[in-house]
């Protein structure tokens, strides 16, 4: 509920904030990335993310970002069994949005720095 | 730098990337939105907010968001000494992604739920 003080103070936005929920925890806002490519397994998620994500970790985001339905997790039962993720109709409602933000990273950052 | 894997693994684009070194940290994203509507002093900042951030992280991510050249620190002399944040023209330019993200979020995320 958003309050309205006497002096008008700025707040922030519901709907921002709810989307920060998601992609203000660290990897969500890349894994949503990687699956804009095309679904992939686990060991092609973790290799696309880069060697700094640890395995359960990793195994956490994608159970989160599946319970808000996000992301979907799709078992072919083989064998061997495989396991594949992919972004549901709201996850992929995103990638215009985050095309935006990468956009912007390459017009308004400067390249990763040491 | 981007390896290519010989079956085409999946890797998040370095844009993107870079974009969500900064608004994958929590907090950032949301105290950038509360500026695009205006500058704001560091007790409307907070307040804007919410409840949930205390001061020393709100004056530590003002200081990285204004070391990336992403907000401005504005002190006038006074007396009293009044300090407001701005976006910078690198702020400001990242307020249409932000739109898109509370546009999605609206349309494909459930209200806070409890």
């Amino acid at each position: 509920m958003i309050e309205q003080t006497e002096h008008h103070a700025p707040s922030c936005d519901a709907a921002l904030s709810s989307a920060f929920t998601i992609l203000g925890k660290r990897w969500n806002g890349l894994i949503l990335g990687v699956l804009a490519d095309g679904g992939a397994g686990f060991a092609d998620l973790s290799r696309g993310l880069g060697s700094s994500i640890s395995d359960s970790m990793l195994s956490g985001r994608l159970t989160e970002l599946a319970e808000m339905g996000l992301i979907e997790r799709q078992v072919s039962p083989g064998p061997p069994v495989s396991v594949r993720y992919t972004l549901t109709a709201a996850g992929q409602a995103l990638i215009p949005a985050l095309n935006s933000l990468a956009d912007w990273a390459r017009l308004h950052l400067e390249p990763n720095r040491g």
